[in-house]
Formats: C-alpha cells, sequence, structure tokens
C-alpha cells in the first residue's frame, strides 16, 4: 500500500488520533470504554433488566442485535423493529447511548434514527454498498474487521465510509480464521498498534474466546487494555442458557460485573478502597527500597542524607500535583510524612 | 482430546502451575522473567556487552544462537562452539543463566554442559528425536510452538520431554503463520490462558512483531503481561543494523532499557521517582472521588461527616500496612493527612 | 454438521444431482461449460468483440461486471445500468447466457430481468439479505465461496437461496485466502468432490492463478475437469493490458482460444484432425502391447493364435459401436484391420 | 526472492527439468510413478502381501515408515532396523524399489545402504541438519513441503540438499494446514504447476483426503496428473482397519487396484481391451463430427468429397504412425477403412 495514494483513513503527521463521542463515552482519548450486551433483544424485560446491570457495573455502551446477521436461514433473526425500539427505551432508561448491527442498506435510516451507534459485522465488512450508505449519515459506526480481511482491506472499508463524509468510525479487531479450533477466530492482538500507526482511527477489540469461557476472557480483556486499544466489546446477558441466539461466549451479569472489577472498572465507594489499599502498596515499596539503598550506602561508607535530593523530590511531587490538581500544601505535608519515615526506618536498618 | 487418556503435560486438580527455576529466575511463580539478547553470539565483545547492559536494565536471561536454524543454507549458522563458550563467559560476568537453541540430537549435552537452559525452535517443534533426547537430561527446556501447530499439538511435543523424565518445560507462543504480512506471523494471546487451563507448564511470549518495528514490541509486552504470561522473550543486539544475523526485530540497547522501563522492571533510583510520581497521582484521584461523592451527598441533603467510616478506613490501611511490613504509626499519620485534605477539599467544593 | 437437520442443499440418497440450466449450457450434467468473459463491461467494442470471439472458441456463458464490488472506493464500479443493456446485447449477437454480479438487493430484479445468472460474488457469501431476495427469484444463482468460507457455512449460504424457493443454485470453488502469497487465494481443489458427496448441487471452479499467469491456468482448469468439477470460470478481455477493472489473472483472447484447445473444446475441423491423432496412437500403443505379449508367449512355449480371444474382442467391439451409433459392419472391419495387423507384427517380432 | 541470488533449485534459461531416476521409476520425464505402500511395515506378511499385489496394480514404488515420526510419543513408531530389512526384501521381491522416512541424521547412512529413496516428512522440512545429511549421499530424496511452508522455504529446503552436491531431489505437495476440517490439510493443487515454472525438481503429490475417503482420492489423484505432477503417493494396506499406525487414508488393495484402473495404469491384458473401448469411442466421435460437417455443407449447397483433404489426412496419420513405429500399410488400411465408412454415413445422412 506504500505506494498507493494517502488514503483518508490513514494517519499523516498533521492527523491527531480521531476522538469519537458517542453519548457521554469517547473512543480514541485513551479511555477504554466497554461495549456490552447481550447477542439479540428477545424482550422488554431482558433488555431492561440487562442494561440496568451493565451499567451499574460500568459499562458504557449498550450493544445488541435486533436485525441479525446469522449463519443459518433457520435460525433466530432478531425481533426487529421492535427490537430496535425496545433496546432505545432500555439504553434511555440505563442512560447508556446504543450501538446494534445494520444488515442491509435500506435498514441505514431506520437504525441511524434510532440508535446512537451502527454496528457492521465481520460478515458485511465488504458489503460496499452498505459501507456507502453507512457513509452518508454521520452516526458513529463501528466497524468490524471481516474474518480473513487484512489490515489494509480493513482500511479500505472504512475509506468507503470516511469517502462519503462520515469521519465517525471506530475499528474493530474481533479475530481471524485460523486453524486451531481452541483459539479461532484468533484475536490478533498486534493489529491494534500496527492499525493505531498507519490509521488515526480508534480500535477495539472484541475477544470473545473461541470456548466461550468466562475466565479466558477477563485476561484478554486485561491484554487489550494493556496493548493500547480503545474500548472492548463483551457479550452479556442476563440468563446466557436461556438465549435464542445462543449463549456463544455471554457472559452473565454476575461475570460481567467481576470482569468489570478485573479491569478496574468499579463504583465510587470501590474506587475510594481500592486507592487507599494501592496507596498503602505504594509507600511500602517505597519504603523498601529506601532501605535497601540505605544499606548499599552505608557498605559503601557514602553519606545518608541527602537534603538536596529530597527537596528536589517535594518539588517534583508538588509539580505533579499541582498538574492534576492537588495543592502544594498537601503535597508537601504528604511527602514529609514519607520522607520522615524513610529515613527512621533506614536509620533503624543501619543500625545508627 | 477430551477423549484420549490424561497426559504428563495436562493440568489435573492435584497439580499446580509448575515453577520452572533457571538461575535466579522462575518461570510459573507470577513473575514475569525476560530473556533477552541477540540472535547471535557474534564475537566476545558484542556478546559481553550487550549482556552486561541487558542485566542492568533487569534481563532475567541472557539467550543468544551458537548452533542456528536458518531457512536459507547460504546464510550465517552461528559460531558454534566457540559461540557457546562466550555466551557461558557473558552470562557469567553479568550473572544471567543462559539460553541457547539445540538444533541437533547430537549436540544436547553439549548444550546442556554449558548453557542453563535448551531452546527448542518452531521449526524442530515436531524433530520427535531432539524433543526425546532433550527429555533424557534435567536440564530445562523453552519449547516454541510450530508456526502451524494447534495446541494440542504443542503440548504433545511438550509430552515427548516429560515421557522421558524431564519435567522442566516452558512453553513459548511465538505466533503463528497468517495470511497478512502486517502481522505474521500473528502472535496468538488467547494461546495463553486457553494452555494455562489446559496445562500446568508456563508459558512465555515471544512476539517479536512481523515489521520488526520496536514501537510495536513494547505494547504487545505489556499485552503479554496482562494475559498472564509467565514472561517474555526479546531480541536486543549492541548494534542491530551490523547484525550478522539479520537485524529482524532486534531491539538496540537503549530501546531496551526503554522497554523495561514501560514494563515496570527499573533501577532502584527509577524506582523511588515512579512511586512518588504514582503516589501523587492516587491522590489526586482520591481527591476528586471523595469530592464527587461530597457533591452527591450535599444535593441528597446528607450529612457530610462520617467519622465512623473516616476510622474504618484508617483501621483497613492500617492492617493493610502491617501486612507488607509499614508501622502503624506511619500508616496512620498518611491517612490522617490524606483524611485532612480530603475533608477541606469537600468543604470548598460544596462551600459550606 | 452430521448431527444438524438435513438442509436442502444436502444429498440424499433420493436427490440425484441437480442439473442447472443457463441458456444451452447445463451444469451438472458432466460437462465442462466454460463461463468467461471481461471483468467488466467498458465499452460497446469491448463487451462485443470479446463475446463474439469467445463465443468461436468454445465459451458457454458469457460473465461480466456491470455493477462491481471493489476493495477500493477509489477504482471502477463498473457502468451500472448501460453495463447491463451492453452485455445483454453482446449476449444475445454472440448467443451466449449471459451471468452478472449482484452486489445489493435493490439490483436483483433489475439484473434478474437483463441476465441469465445472477452471481454472488465472494465478498457477499455471507451478505444473508442478498441471498434471500436472490431466492425469490427463479434466476439460476452462482454462488462464489468466501474467502475463508468453510464448506459448511457455505452450503448454508446456499440454504438461504434454497429455503426462498429457488433451487437453482450452481457452487463455485475459487481459492482460500492462504498464508503463500505465490499461490494465495489458494484453490481447494479438494473441496469438489468433497462438496459433491456433500451435496447435489453443481460446482464449478474459478483457479484464476495468484500471479496472473496465463501459463498456470491451463494446468489448473484441466485438473478442474479432471476431479470432477461442473464447469470453469476464466476471465478473458480483449487487451487485458488497457482494462479498466486491472488486467488480473485476465487472459487475452488468443490465450483463451488456446486454453480451450487444451481442454479439447475445438472447432469441428480441428476435432477430426485430433481424433484422427489419437486414433494413431491408440493402435501404436496396442501394436506394442500385443507384441509384447507374443514374445512373453513364445518364451513361455505358448500358443500365439487365440481366435475365441479375437472373436470375443471383435464382438465386445461391435457392442460398444452399436451402443454409440457405429454400425456393426464400420467395426468388423476395422477390428479385422486391427487384429491382422497386430498377428502380422506379431510374427515378425518372434521370427516366426 | 527475486532480488535474490538464483538458487540451484531454480530454473535457469539452460536447465531442463530434472529427470530423477528410481530403479525404474523416472521421476520428472512426464510419466506420473505412483508411490504406495503402507503407513508402517508391521510384519514380513503384511509387507509382503501389499507389496506383491500394489506391483501387480500397477505401483512403481514401495513406501512403509520404519522409524516413524509421530506426534504423540504413546503411538506405534515402527520396526526400526527389522522393519528396513523387511521393507528392503518385499521390494526386491515385489522388484519395487522402496523409499522410507528418515527422521534423525544419525540415520541417513543405515536408511541410504537399504532404501532406494529417502523420504523427508513435513515435520522435519525444516531439520536442517538432516537436510543437509541427506545431501551428503547420492540417495535419491522425497522432500515433503511443511505444512505451513511456503513454496519459497520449501525451495529453501531442497537448496540445503542441492548444496551439499545431491541433486536428486523430488518435492510432494501434501496439502497445508487450513482452518477447514472437511478439506484440511489441503492439497495445493496450484503449488504444482508454481513449482515447475521456478524449479526444475520434479513434484509429485500426496492427496490424502482429510476424511479418509476413498472415494475423494481418486478425482485428486485424476487431477494431480492433469496438473501435471511428476508422481503420486497413495497409501495402502493390506487390511486398513487393523494398521497398527491409524487407518488414515489409506486404501484396501483392492481400492488401491481400483485407484489404478481409473488412472489407466493396468495390466498388459486390461490395456489391449482398455485400447479396443477407447478406439471405438474415437471412430465414434470422428463419425459423428464428420456426418454434422456434411450436413452444414449440404445446406449450404457445398461439394461434399475433397479428395485432397482426404489423401492428405491420409498422409498426415502415415507419418504420425510411422513417427511411432506403425507402419504405412497399416494406417493406410484403417484410414481407408475410417474413410470409406465416414463417407456412407454422410451419403446417407444426407439422402443422397
Amino acid at each position: 500500500m506504500s505506494d498507493k495514494p494517502i488514503l483518508k483513513s490513514h494517519r499523516r503527521p498533521e492527523v491527531q488520533t480521531s476522538i469519537i463521542p458517542v453519548g457521554n463515552a469517547r473512543f480514541g482519548d485513551g479511555s477504554y470504554p466497554v461495549i456490552a450486551g447481550p447477542a439479540a433483544v428477545e424482550s422488554e424485560e431482558q433488555i431492561m433488566r440487562t442494561a440496568l446491570s451493565l451499567a451499574e457495573s460500568g459499562a458504557s455502551l449498550l450493544r445488541s442485535g435486533t436485525f441479525r446477521a446469522e449463519h443459518s436461514p433457520y435460525t433466530f433473526k432478531g425481533m426487529g423493529k421492535e427490537g430496535l425500539w425496545l433496546l432505545e427505551k432500555a439504553g434511555h432508561e440505563a442512560d447508556l447511548p446504543t450501538v446494534t448491527e445494520v444488515i442491509e442498506p435500506g435498514h441505514v435510516e431506520l437504525i441511524a434514527d434510532h440508535a446512537d451507534m451502527l454496528e457492521i459485522g465481520p460478515d458485511n465488512m465488504q458489503n460496499f454498498v452498505l459501507l456507502r450508505d453507512a457513509g452518508k449519515t454521520q452516526k458513529p459506526v463501528l466497524l468490524h474487521r471481516g474474518a480473513s480481511a487484512t489490515i489494509d482491506e480493513w482500511l479500505m472499508a472504512a475509506e468507503y465510509i470516511l469517502n462519503e463524509g462520515n469521519g465517525n468510525v471506530v475499528l474493530c479487531e474481533r479475530g481471524s480464521r485460523g486453524f486451531d479450533p481452541r483459539t479461532s477466530d484468533t484475536i490478533d492482538i498486534s493489529a491494534v498498534p500496527v492499525v493505531q500507526r498507519l490509521s488515526h482511527l480508534p480500535v477495539v477489540i472484541d475477544p470473545a474466546p473461541a470456548n466461550g469461557d468466562a475466565d479466558i476472557l477477563a485476561p484478554l480483556a486485561l491484554a487489550g487494555r494493556s496493548v493500547g486499544a480503545d474500548g472492548l466489546i463483551v457479550s452479556a446477558h442476563v440468563d446466557p442458557g436461556a438465549s435464542m441466539a445462543g449463549n456463544g461466549s455471554q457472559l452473565n451479569l454476575d461475570e460481567f460485573a467481576r470482569l468489570m472489577d478485573q479491569l478496574g472498572i468499579p463504583s465510587l465507594r470501590d474506587e475510594i478502597d481500592r486507592v487507599d489499599r494501592e496507596l498503602i502498596k505504594l509507600i511500602a515499596r517505597r519504603l523498601h527500597s529506601s532501605v535497601e539503598i540505605a544499606i548499599i550506602k552505608a557498605a559503601k561508607g557514602l553519606d545518608m542524607r541527602s537534603p538536596d535530593r529530597e527537596a528536589e523530590l517535594i518539588e517534583e511531587a508538588v509539580q505533579d500535583g499541582l498538574s492534576l490538581g492537588v495543592s502544594r500544601e498537601y503535597v508537601e505535608s504528604l511527602m514529609t510524612t514519607v520522607l520522615d519515615h524513610s529515613r527512621s526506618a533506614q536509620q533503624k536498618a543501619i543500625g545508627s
């Protein structure tokens, strides 16, 4: 692709990563919004209960199928328009923006009117008419990579949307067809940084494990955040075993809450407990490191006190604090406490 | 494989994850040892300088090729025995255990005598004679997954080693052959948790990016740790452009140091700076959360002070601290500082 | 799929292979119709000249793109309706039934009105809305396998068409995405007999070589016939280098004529020359075999003449001839000539 | 690979296809020798009965495993040396050259002493030490393509053998790992002509069907010949169900004989029957074509007789015959018979 003209999806020196807002969620700003929901809207009660629970657990978008692409003509194709109204209602109640798949050009307008984001699934990544029509709206589009699409083909699919004037594209890496049934469709984690360097579009991941095992999903979700993905898709259902769309790799609502907890996306109260625990761990690490240094210095006969270094440390911390909205006074008193205890532990350790 | 007899490599209820020590490094204990070194030993100066620098940056093992498997008969095959002596010497100097590839049964004993770990590369994963002979030693073996091996085939290869009585096998996921040259050989990150559930053997990853771009390696290394891998392989060379083995995806020594820093494996001095920065970030987060709560409480007309909750928070923190070797006094003075500032910020926010 | 309910596309004991007629061509009756034409209709002159030449060379259907699925939004998408009228006209002039791709549900009716067969390309194999709508017509449908579709998924796509009441589906194996750029998309020749045993639908192949080399296409076309495929797709253009759709693997018209000749689909005059050449080769083989037998018999002291065997041979040949519309008299005189010469060559060889 | 130095395996203008003789079989001369035998030598009776039957059915080489590469350490690894002696004996009795797999460098000499061809399996295609050692003999080597090897990597593996001075390499395409269990490992038929244009080495195919179905093997074997492969590998066993090596895709001996018959590799007696049948088919085709021409000529009012054309036809046939060792007299009398009957059928058809 190097000898081709620059594409609209490509990163150029003067182009920042695109930040795509959908409701309160933002893709591409360094956050890790979680898009969650059941494979299909099945009833008002099902989608309502699921939506409220997901919101409470920290989900950022509500996603569910209403017109569904299914490999067999004999399986549940979704509730259609009625499903769309219910999804809209559930999103409203739970204060979550909604996303649902669009599978034919004729439905683009309808879905754009009732959902906050259009989803184009892997089977339709090269349905160029659909891409073009999605590009004629200004709705954000969640564009899955096809099961055997190269990264360049995926970006070319995005180009169809961008070229119509709709720049609100979020890419989704969801695994490529592979030879090992234990992991296929195999999530291509390296696609995330590769695409982020090629393109200015945000990239989320949908790491539904091949074996549908909730235990496998959590490490993959964590890996997705570490690799720098701009968000996560998780399927969750109030009762996966009873799902009309196959339980696939849908979590139940408790599993979803636990996953969010592992990702560190908790309630405010939990947040404070968590911070305090980390605070204590950090000062413990700091204490032990400073004691080790003291022992080495003592062995080498070096002077223990370095008042200049301490003053420097405090000032750096103050500057950091100010940039984060913490007052000089607060940081100084904190650092004084920390350094005092550090010093006395050092003295105790070297027996002086 | 479910209907087959249980394999020695399989996890059974009564079997813990195997912890495989190699020198001071331990695979499978929850740590993330980094195996690093140049593709090939090329000279005494090259391997010595590289080894000392990698050790300083925090590497846990020194890895380099001495007898090398190369796809072409016309490229550098390694220094052979002389390379092996140099690797041994460099490992000794830098105080790092060593690992080097063994490519034929006739060399197993030789390499076992002079290195701390045998490496069996992806091309030889189904060289069953070599596997068997490696199993006849008690040396730890680093067993790469073949480029198109299924997980079950990989475990069967490990079984050849285990079946000879050598249980010291560390698996290495290093990417499978795929259709997209931008990411192939494509790292199969989901293989890590899948194998860890199937088998008690530790699994490291070798995420050398397809495009050899150092910028891509860092996020993959971080993702490897998040997904729960038991270690990391990174190629690093004192001067990648001059490497006799192709610069492939070898980092230079500064890039390696930076990567280790991103992984949070720094020097002691750096550690303290880092902790202070995190400390300040944490108290900022805590401050903002408590202000948010205050605003909500005020809106609902609820009482701001909750002395019981504060006492409880302090006591929890003290207990956490004690378990980590931090004194009651230290924690109490820290938490008092934190809570005082929290309270005054809350009052300021709600204008009371 | 073995435990699933029988599908309409599946072969059942009582179901014969479906024979799908399109104009004078028939898919599934043991013949090997060739579907040929340029990637896109570009002008009246281009499609007219191409169509007449292909017909003269023995093509059975005329295929060309009018509304085209292209991976990039910036390349030629076809002449649309005008292209469709020109294709219809060219098919009429050359007396060839026509086939063209349909890429959106809204065009199904239009194309069904003006072409003899609808083509659904690999990118749209899982565009289920399009499949369903094609199923609502009675037009024959040429359904390509997706680049990473399993055989079962391909048959499920066909099922969408069959389930709407249109049984006129011809499958097309056109290669799967693979890791070797020298052969990918790699034609899966074994899919032909596998599908023919699973399903009653005819299967053609589209073996366009990865490297666009006309020399590679001929052996693949021959292999397709040998493996039992029900037809062949070949792209051919009056001037491939000037094609607006990329020259891809389009043959020029002379290369196409040569390919047809290699497939033994020649003009009547050529046919007679060819038969005569084969006739002479066969009697030479027969002569040499009978001489070898004579030598062995002589060595063993066995009697040379076996008048009963000769009479039997002649009678068998006569019966074969009668079943093919050749008179007894003709066969008897032919076989007498053959046997006489055989006998005299034998006698000469053993020196009697 | 275009910018790399020319390899010894590459085709250069002045280099013809290499013809590799193994016993009476020749690879690369346009023939299609069949390499057949059981997966493993299991007993004297088993290999002897199999060898004699395969020879009778027309096999050209006897192939069986003696030291076997198996994915599991717990399955049958072959009879080793004893198996090798038995294979040698069976080959001698059945007058077939033998081929068996070599899986470690230490065995190369032993196997080269007792078999006519060394086989290097797909798992060892990149066992470079083994390749090098096989190159140090002058024995023909049958080199399988690895399950995910590119064509260029395969030729590089051959290069290891050629570079040691052994030019007797026969390549074997045996299928690549794919995503569809119904056809994987998927035979890459297009690799045959692609390799034949890149390299002067002969290429055989081993199209063992994924599902082990003998019915699928026959069309693949025919396709292999049509695509221009230089030979075929077929597994056959006296009692596949009782095979110690798994029945895999081994044919029984009757199925093998039937396959050879479908390939037109019959006994002498069968050969004559077959030729006669083809002879009759050909004259029937000729008769019908000439009648069609007569009808067209009559419709256009053209003269029926063209004595010049007839004389020309006879003379061409005579020359063809002479080049194949058939006398002028024989061809003239044959062609006179054919033309007489042609003429009278024409007259009858047009009612003159």
